[in-house]
């Protein structure tokens, strides 16, 4: 039997309407507008192409686009000051600094800059913190993509074995952490894991966040598990995960491609961060 | 075979022995002493032992006890005015306020308060933002206690399948966090997760830190295992843990006992944190 095969693009577009839907409430009720701060610093094309999506998806869902482009050669302290000068801005509600900075910037410094109440990307250590002690917060969007897409295919959590594969501060932590509150029994490999398979196979939830092309066969999958491929790779036949895709979906229950999997998530949780953080400045709750 | 017992007196008595002659070299290269200072409001009788404790211990090793003791009914503005004082007091190296807090009082924002260079309980949103991130800074007195008791022990964690039962923001995702930066395997269970006993007998590594009374049986545990327990339960046979010592000695390979396991460990590592807090304010180097 094949694998039911977790539709992203879908997803995401629903949460994309879901958000405009709400950010059109949200202007008609406050009279306020949610507006995105990006912020590149110099030129770097893959950088741009990001940044472009980011703020293209913005506008779409009504939001105010406040894009800041700053030369590769601005000095550590402009960059610190420019992003002072978007926390204290009303008409701000989140700010994105694209990473990486040139070469010469501290970019964990300047991302610490960013207070946890503008902070879309959920990834400065404030929001970090607040995420390890489960206090409220905005949290990062690949990971919550990833919980969106399970909620959607009704993946049950509660009491559930997860297994993520992956242990960086962008994915494999915040989504382990994110499904212990789901009440998930949780498992993080790593590298350094023996026998990787035997240990995923006792999933019925599996992250794969590796990156590491295809290191996850059908040998490493529970029949009916479902799936979650976050890995992305550049091959000669196409984009590629870390899951064995053809092999996997004759094992799994349910699974993600890729791409159209986990990837479109990724900006659809960032806008939807964006409208929190709007909210929860004009006082309407607690951004979670 | 009956288990090594892991006698926590003599790890915690040599951790604060290294201590106390690494506060006299600190002493007698800067001319500096490091002072904790211990905040109490109010007069609970438990908070007012465990406090002696720790001012009595801070003494023996050398270091200045720098204890505050507030009414009861003093304003959080007033206690919060007295955290601002002692962050900015270079005669400080390290803050920790007492919970709980009487009733009426914010503990969760006070303890907000105390900068993450002097937080030697390790228990901030900041501090838990940095061990989360695996950035330098200070650790949770308990769950680094358990890796000492671990080391001390030379037990392997490279690579080993280690399960944390609990996800209290205080020892199991902490000590979690640890064993993964430490290229363990880690489970993380809890009062939701099915068949604890079958995911614990996988486990090489366990931590029980349920704050439930000998949770933990025979049937839990891999024969050969290390078991660390953090419970700790007065009952009308004196004190127990979580796991029920008696049966778990004769399968486990190494095991705590309740008393005399961890619970010496959390004031020898907030001696060595003060050390730590103190040594990085004088610019020797990174606390971690």
């Amino acid at each position: 039997m094949s694998a039911v095969i977790i539709d992203g693009k879908a997803v995401a577009a629903r949460v994309r309407a879901d958000v405009a839907r709400d950010v059109a409430e949200f202007r008609a009720a406050t009279g306020l507008q949610p507006g995105l701060a990006t912020v590149l610093v110099g030129d770097d094309p893959a950088s741009a192409v990001y940044i472009g999506g980011k703020r293209k998806a913005c506008v779409e869902a009504g939001m105010a686009d406040l894009h800041q482009h700053l030369p590769a050669d601005t000095a550590q302290d402009e960059v610190a000051a420019l992003l002072d000068s978007l926390a204290a801005d009303p008409a701000v509600s989140g700010i994105l600094l694209q990473l990486p900075v040139p070469r010469g910037l501290d970019g964990s410094a300047l991302v610490g800059r960013i207070p946890p109440g503008k902070d879309v990307d959920g990834l400065t250590t404030a929001s970090v913190g607040l995420l390890s002690r489960g206090e409220p917060g905005l949290r990062p969007c690949t990971p919550s993509g990833i919980l969106e897409l399970l909620d959607a295919y009704e993946v049950t959590l509660e009491g559930a074995s997860a297994v993520v594969v992956g242990r960086s501060e962008l994915v494999g932590r915040p989504v382990a952490q994110l499904l212990v509150d789901r009440n998930a029994t949780v498992t993080i490999c790593h590298s350094r894991t023996r026998d990787l398979a035997a240990v995923c196979r006792g999933a019925d939830v599996l992250v794969v966040a590796a990156g590491k092309q295809a290191i996850i066969g059908a040998d490493a999958v529970k029949p009916g598990a479902t799936v979650i491929d976050v890995g992305m790779h550049r091959t000669e036949a196409g984009l590629r995960g870390d899951v064995d895709f053809d092999a996997v979906r004759e094992v799994a229950g349910k699974l993600t491609p890729v791409p159209g999997g986990v990837g479109p998530m990724t900006i659809a949780m960032l806008l939807r961060n964006t409208l929190l953080a709007a909210r929860a400045a004009a006082g309407q709750g607690v951004n979670s």
